[in-house]
């Protein structure tokens, strides 16, 4: 990991677009996925960034997600609207419903847009940043495929499903809050499985359902809910929204992209979005906004040399800096990449 | 506690009733604020129920909640409206919004209704069952006074606000999750200090930030939000889309009740309100809401003897126990409340 190199965020974007038409993608849905992809690098949420690329590759070559998808978005209503992916990159799915539903919102100040038959979105923080840039809140999730059991339970039956909500100040930071349910991410598991640590206790149980310190076992069991009922309660919460509401696929239902990359996934998103200017005057809650970020920003620390941040903060920090210097990346990452761009298969 | 009456539900909603008014409530404010507290007894949320009324009236008595008050309702767009409360009882104000939020639904397919100038509206529970009985979702949200400390902070700059997302299935239970931001309610602090024992770690922080098992340094201290950074997060996206959003007052702006009976709180709510039959028809989604409690119900429990549950479905389960055999009261409080319809100030 040591050996790395920087790439700037425009750069990076045209690698992961030809990365992916060279497996098959329509041009339009791959430069949106690269956008998304590369946003979330220069978040500095690596985890749901370019180094996806090499999966969703796979995944086109092996028909999981579709090539010649076509994409259709259906109005409901003025503030209404589904959007059927056809199994297309997931990042393409998700832009197309949120640029949708920015136009709804423009028109009358609040719009609700589900996505059924779609696959991995990626990470939500890069679309609620785009609401945000427009002045609107944003309520957004995704299901997922099952890796927890529900509380109580002792069978893989819950997605680890995403949720974000989001809120715009009159100049970044925004308000970002980008979370999934388990106490840790499945990312985290893997890595200590790979580096032979145990993992703490109250991540994961084993397939029996009893606790466990050992990555294996987690992997083949499940990941705990954080705040135990809370958030199982509130992983079912995110897929009655993004999966039920939506016609799209749930808990069970849904496929698992990396276990069967040649399946469509099946997957559900939703965005809220709300214009508060239409509620109390874009200057009103300008004002209301950046006070309420002070607020929170400067509440005594318990450790004086780590300020207290707003949700999404931090990330957005990276982002500045990553947009002026570059995205920095694994050698071997962006090789594999390049790999990509020629049409390599894995 | 062994001393308890059971009282039928429409009797108790008379009482309550009667009890308001004594203190100066307005009757149309009355009714729809014991109709909320009864519904929150009947669902076993006994702590947001009809023990709340000595409090209710010392405030309406002290001006805290304004008895002559005039809840006025703006529509801003088909599908957005704001509720300004003028410092009524919390449920009324609330109560006004829920059936704003349900009339601009059933025209336009979605609403968003926020509250300004509120008190404290009780559960959501008993407004969330209402939106699942007219066939509709329901995100809610409220505010409360500051009682947390954001992640990483030492001060109180928090509500322990409450989040609610349901959903109707073709018949009860529907999916009902209540929840509030905290490992545990403030009132479980309450209960080990009357009680003279110690609360379990990671429950509190003392008036230093430092972890404390004492329940009396936990109340002059802050509640710790459940899931660390994600409760903290969380709390903060309810009061933006509460608080902010609407023009009420947010974080530590807020008053509380308890500490400041004689001055309004200021509080603010949310109901985000989505049809399911104009996205996806009626049939569909009952059809899909149904399949998905069952998965839930249906996986294989940790504990033989306790089966996995749907949130809210213990609760709506007592419902229909207490619609049938009247609500079980501590006689004291019956008695407190008879009082309290006589015009008794305490």
């Amino acid at each position: 990991m040591n050996d790395q190199v920087t790439v700037p965020a425009g750069e990076l974007r045209g690698l992961a677009a030809a990365a992916l038409t060279a497996a098959g993608a329509q041009a339009g849905h791959a430069a949106a996925t690269a956008d998304v992809l590369v946003e979330s690098d220069l978040l500095g949420i690596a985890t749901h960034g370019v180094q996806r690329l090499a999966s969703y590759c796979q995944r086109l070559r092996q028909g999981g997600i579709k090539a010649a998808a076509r994409i259709t978005v259906e109005r409901k209503a003025p503030s209404l609207a589904l959007v059927d992916g056809d199994s297309a990159l997931g990042q393409a799915v998700a832009t197309t419903a949120l640029e949708c539903g920015l136009e709804m919102t423009a028109e009358t100040g609040i719009a609700y847009v589900g996505c059924c038959n779609s696959n991995h979105l990626g990470a939500l923080a890069p679309y609620a940043l785009k609401a945000c840039e427009r002045g609107f809140l944003l309520i957004g999730g995704s299901n997922a495929a099952s890796t927890m059991a529900p509380w109580g339970g002792r069978e893989a039956r819950l997605g680890n499903n995403p949720l974000s909500i989001a809120a715009p100040c009159p100049e970044p930071p925004h308000f970002i809050l980008d979370m999934a349910m388990s106490v840790a991410a499945r990312g985290r598991v893997r890595r200590a499985e790979r580096e032979g640590t145990p993992i703490p206790e109250g991540w994961a149980l084993d397939p029996e359902g009893r606790p466990t310190t050992d990555p294996a076992a987690a992997l083949a069991g499940f990941l705990l809910p954080f705040g135990g009922h809370k958030g199982s309660g509130l992983s079912q919460a995110i897929d009655l929204l993004a999966g039920v509401a939506t016609g799209a696929r749930f808990l069970t239902g849904l496929s698992s992209g990396i276990g069967h990359p040649e399946r469509p996934s099946g997957s559900g998103h939703f965005f809220v979005l709300l214009d508060p200017d239409r509620l109390i005057g874009a200057e009103t809650y300008a004002a209301a906004a950046a006070r309420f970020r002070r607020l929170v920003q400067e509440t005594p620390p318990a450790d004086p040399a780590a300020p207290v941040r707003i949700p999404g903060q931090r990330q957005q920090a990276h982002r500045a800096k990553a947009l002026d210097h570059g995205i920095v990346l694994p050698r071997d990452l962006l090789a594999e990449i390049e790999a990509l761009t020629a049409g390599a298969s894995d």
